[in-house]
């Protein structure tokens, strides 16, 4: 048993031999021979480590503790979830302090290879569906070029070797009006439209397809080939520069696609568990999930609190060994719920901090159950590109 | 080659040899001693059947007959693709028609077994956290009941025998409160608070939580137990009567829930892609998929069409023929893009209109690449259920 003293005007300590248990497994922080004790820490004594809290001559529960503490920090059962998750694994975690020091750095930028974009100037007409949102080219030569070598459009059938159309979809389109010189007519009203005119028709009526395209074009003009990511659950699916669809691989397979590419744009309000859904396919088909995000000025950020730092595991002399504040901590870590809403904002504020503490992020998602998830966010260097990306690992601490 | 002629004023036809090809596949109607066409058929021929259509003494392409229907049918690029694709198969598809006689009936309509949920009246008290949306029960004997009968809430520590305190979600806390007595008592602010009360405040903070919680009801007080469906990207897992989360199989192994049930709103408008990635986490982690619609009154239906009526195949004769108009369609089809939205609204009244014709429903999702996926969408009698419920069937025909 832990016993543990309240006082509403000081707080929660612990004294003597039970302060002396639990220091050492760094809870609290040593004032004036006391051991004190942050809510979070005060709740998992009581939840999971038989603490017994006494207010003058009287035990609190954990709902008292909540009743105490909640109102002026309402998210304090959201973090706490956290808190103890990540504490039951025997891993340390604390507070996030913007004054503490990071002693050492294990925030890792993952560099992608880059081969600029090259075509010569089309001399084609492609006739566009306004409705379906799909071009149809009917040039051989020109959508034989586009297809075999860049993987541009859908030549026939998918994976079969008949029709010889060309079906390029809006951001095909786009693209290729705007830097290779295609030329397109509106199917219904006969006329020629420019690449604008078919970004702000399609941008009526479906949302963020300016958002969307800007990221097909940072890794398009990059050499990547970029194709729907439907069959994903995901915006985009991506392969790197050079596949084709062809040629096979030298196993004489298919050349398959190994990452997806979500974005979050900056207006959007997505429900967490919608933003995890989209990484679950991802993973369940085995493919790494890439976040983009438009870059942000220094006015959009807004300060959303990170609400920890979460410490893990070294290898000391031939086994594991759990890190602690004297290493420095690997995470940011921030708690929310599965029914609440993040923010494309929000979402890069939480980055830019991580960044400038050379922590990678964390979001610890807690379900209705109270069960936790991890993911963690590490950014990608793509030279030149206009948004910023990560990579989305399901992590098991 | 096929050839076919087209006038502007009286459309497209084929003749004589060329009409007698055709007609043996079930493509046109005949009239006046020639085969009449549709404008997806005429499509079909150019792209895929050798087909060469003249109008008067100039060949038109593709995108000729495109640009000719389409300003009256925007759509039909979209229907084309749903439509190839089904033909492509080898099977036989045909636009619907709401006065076409269906011969037979394959709809299929699954019973789900009811067993009522009972409990004593509650004497306990639960400390509700309305950030968290989480209920603290500190009664043990309560707790112990709701669990470990009714698997309701999470004791202690998910799937391991830790922690006495029972937390409550949203749907729980409600249910609860609402049918069996148990009292509730904010624990920020002290006071009590009611069903009701509880109720206004989460649906403030959360799109839809009242009709997420009608469906919760529905199979709670059907004795299922339905928990979060967060790990599988859905709104509720769902277990079967019975299930406990203390007692093991006979196999030795907890059970596994088999179902997921996701919610569609009336007022909501869920883009296609999003609508499929919740489909397929389901299918990625074999679960069926479960869709819940409030049920309509005849004002709200809209007069949404469905684009086609589809046929499939049967066996004769110890091998599978594709079944044709004179077996009666399997199908009422109706094709989306991956980018268009689809209301609760819109897809109950498709429900509405293939239940007239005693036909399954089946959605037809174009991508970006005119690849197709097809969901079939079967109806599930749970007895005295306030809403409708589907099971969703990821389909190859």
């Amino acid at each position: 048993m832990i016993e543990i003293n309240f006082d509403p005007k000081l707080g929660a300590w612990a004294e003597g031999e039970h302060a002396d248990k639990i220091r050492n497994n760094y809870f609290g922080e040593s004032r004036d021979g006391k051991l004190w004790l942050l809510p979070e820490e005060v709740m998992y004594m009581i939840d999971l480590q038989n603490g017994v809290v006494r207010r003058e001559n009287k035990t609190m529960t954990f709902a008292d503790i909540l009743a105490e503490y909640a109102r002026k920090d309402p998210r304090l059962m959201i973090k706490y979830n956290a808190y103890r998750d990540w504490r039951d694994r025997g891993l340390i975690i604390k507070r996030s302090d913007k004054n503490a020091k990071i002693q050492k750095s294990t925030r890792s930028v993952k560099r992608y290879p880059i081969r600029e974009m090259k075509l010569p100037k089309l001399d084609a007409l492609v006739h566009w569906d306004p409705t379906s949102a799909l071009g149809v080219l009917e040039d051989e030569d020109t959508g034989r070029l586009l297809f075999e070598d860049w993987w541009l459009g859908q030549c026939g059938v998918y994976k079969q070797d008949r029709g010889e159309m060309l079906k390029l979809n809006f951001f095909e389109t786009v693209l290729l009006s705007k830097h290779f010189g295609l030329k397109v007519q509106d199917a219904v009203s006969g006329k020629r439209v420019s690449a604008d005119k078919i970004m702000k028709d399609v941008a009526r009526k479906r949302e963020f397809a300016k958002t969307m395209y800007q990221a097909y074009e940072d890794w398009r003009m990059k050499g990547y080939i970029v194709k729907t990511g439907f069959k994903f659950g995901t915006h985009f699916r991506i392969y790197f520069p050079g596949a084709s669809p062809v040629k096979k691989s030298n196993d004489g397979k298919w050349i398959h696609s190994k990452h997806v590419l979500h974005i979050s744009p900056k207006e959007e309000k997505l429900l967490v568990s919608e933003w995890a859904r989209a990484v679950r396919v991802a993973h369940s088909v085995k493919k790494t999930f890439i976040l983009g995000i438009p870059k942000l000025t220094k006015k959009d950020l807004v300060d959303y609190p990170a609400d920890f730092v979460a410490f893990r595991r070294k290898k000391k002399g031939g086994s594991w060994v759990r890190e602690t504040p004297k290493d420095g901590p690997r995470y940011l870590l921030s708690a929310v719920s599965e029914e609440e809403h993040i923010g494309g904002v929000e979402l890069a504020s939480l980055l830019h901090n991580a960044e400038n503490l050379n922590l990678s992020l964390v979001l610890s998602i807690t379900d209705r159950e109270t069960a936790i998830t991890y993911y963690a966010l590490n950014k990608i260097n793509l030279r030149g590109a206009k948004y910023d990306y990560y990579e989305i690992e399901w992590m098991k601490p």
